[in-house]
């Protein structure tokens, strides 16, 4: 079952498991892709490609998912969006998962790991898993597609048809990008980004999944893709912490900058690549969630630069900031690879209470007058 | 009076030339930079470096510059910022540069070359001179520190005390960064990159121009630095088209993306650094232009994306969008060098009325389906 032995022949039947506001929405990108008229099952090159024809959105909540497949809305995350017809809503995990060659992840970060065995339970040997959580896990420090192929490997060993964790990692992708939900569910332009270890499943993936709204590119930087999707949520964090202390644009573009420069030290610490912190994945994601009002970090960042404690930001939230989470993650795993992240540093200690949102400015524009390429 | 040969014992008088926006705050920057109170005069290093100690702001309509220099108000530019006392606001260039061993370009870019030879008349020998200009110069394609190199030899030959191109480029530096010359005029935190080719040069400049909320930093790519900023504003009214016609984030994000690329594709293939690219001036730069909707580039294309004409945009604006201007100039320059710029090939189809602004959709999602790192 190793990818490298596989043609791919594209995908019959998608499963997106987690019916947050992007996984909700990523399965209408689905269908739309599947669609005849949109081009779905024209061959590319050598391979009789053939469209998604099936896509299951499986969330955990009974009353939400029966209601969401009643009345084709999902009120509480994209109350906008309608729902296509042909989209199979269900809490069955086993209807969702059967058939489906491609897996599309979208569990809340911290929630991946306890979510995992139930899934390899009922998955399809061959499937892909495309990863579209943001974050890193509590504890471990690990990224999403780490802990998919630990637990990957835990639960569904070889000796039953499964892989070891490299395997696994071969069999994941991760879509990042300029992705805000609400815009796409909007049907606006959007690009984005499937990053897999193996350029033939990435371009099988994004082959799949591509719509008229929705063009997703490819790289083979799992870890640069995932290490820049989860940066910028901390990186919008402190930009919304500028807007509630209404600083201007120049300093959220220089915390925008200097953010991307800490992010790209990291990732190359990490084996990454300087092109993807570059790209759409690493400047483009960044530069979409800090210029959206949308942007849960963003918002987050906001309340606290208006002055309120992490307690009152989280009950002010309804939907997870999952940068307050990552934040102090991503700080451990740069001090772990000795890489200088002032910007996390700042906003590790203002979720903290050890320093107030009023010495940001200070530390953006520091003292000592030095080139720009010596990091602070 | 090669640099090479001089301490640099730091500035005492700079005469800033051209009273619009950029030129008028500039001019307040200086002011409060050498305020003793800001720590102008400190030494840094070995150099017993004082504050400049006057600062001149010289434009050329008479009626407006004694205006300000009775109310202490830019009306017309600024007119929320109150300037300091202590300014000279004259007419009288000689008056401007007696003494002036710190001069300021902040001409609007398409009028540099006339301007200049007067300037050079009354130029005192040795004196650093510090561009604030942004463009390319129509006709000649030259970048602003090359069009003042080019016109200070011939105006002012080393036979009488004056240098050769290399040397007058020697003597000139840039100043480039996210910097809204509003949010400066409103003391907001603010840093910036002083680029030249010395690196002593630019940290003499870049300490005599430092205020508590203005902080440069320094580089050596001069070429990088003015490239940055002149493709950022085409780059500006391709995302104010996206605006315009309602597109979102995800779009806009994508365009600062691939606009940053082809920037930096053109900067490598004129010798300028990557560096440079992902800094303050150039990702930092892009995005506050991007952000803001003071960016009269951005509100040019805003104008173009509601469907109006080049001309229709050309009469509502009060102020010079040199992205319209720079745009056709940017796209010969990237010919010149083989370079492939597909969004400014789009701005520039968009200007001359050869495409309409629906044809940007199409053009930012494509149609096949490849690696993000093959350029357009």
């Amino acid at each position: 079952m190793n990818l490298r032995d596989t043609a791919r022949p594209g995908f019959r039947k998608a499963a997106v498991l987690g019916a947050g506001s992007w996984g909700t929405t990523f399965a209408k990108v689905l269908v739309d892709a599947g669609a005849p008229e949109n081009g779905a099952g024209e061959s590319a090159g050598t391979s009789p490609a053939a469209g998604i024809r099936d896509v299951a959105l499986w969330g955990r909540n009974e009353a939400t998912l029966s209601r969401m497949a009643r009345t084709r809305v999902n009120e509480k995350y994209v109350p906008d969006l309608h729902l296509p017809d042909s989209l199979l809503i269900t809490v069955d995990l086993e209807e969702a998962l059967t058939g489906a060659d491609l897996v599309v992840l979208a569990f809340p970060a911290q929630t991946v790991r306890d979510q995992l065995p139930a899934v390899a339970e009922h998955l399809e040997p061959g499937a892909a898993l495309l990863s579209l959580a943001k974050g890193l896990e509590q504890g471990t420090g690990l990224r999403m597609t780490e802990v998919i192929a630990e637990v990957l490997a835990e639960s569904f060993p070889e000796a039953d048809g499964g892989h070891d964790r490299a395997g696994w990692a071969r069999q994941t992708c991760v879509l990042s990008g300029p992705n805000l939900a609400k815009e796409i569910a909007d049907e606006q332009p959007t690009a984005s980004v499937v990053a897999a270890e193996e350029p033939e499943l990435a371009a099988a993936v994004a082959k799949a999944i591509a719509a008229p709204y929705f063009r997703p590119y490819t790289n083979e930087d799992v870890v640069g893709t995932e290490i820049a999707g989860l940066t910028k949520n901390v990186i919008a964090v402190c930009v919304g912490i500028c807007e509630g202390r209404d600083y201007g644009d120049n300093s959220k573009a220089s915390i925008i900058t200097r953010g991307l420069a800490e992010s790209t030290r990291l990732a190359l610490a990490l084996g990454g690549r300087q092109e993807t912190m570059s790209g759409l994945a690493g400047i483009g994601d960044l530069v979409a969630t800090c210029a959206s009002p949308l942007s849960r970090n963003h918002t987050a960042g906001r309340l606290f630069g208006q002055g309120k404690t992490l307690e009152q930001v989280r009950e002010e939230m309804t939907q997870t900031a999952e940068g307050l989470k990552s934040a102090p993650a991503v700080l451990a795993l740069a001090r772990a690879h000795s890489v200088d992240m002032p910007i996390t540093e700042a906003v590790v200690a203002i979720l903290d209470g050890r320093i107030t949102v009023d010495h940001l400015a200070p530390l953006l524009l520091g003292r000592q007058l030095k080139s720009e390429a010596t990091p602070e």
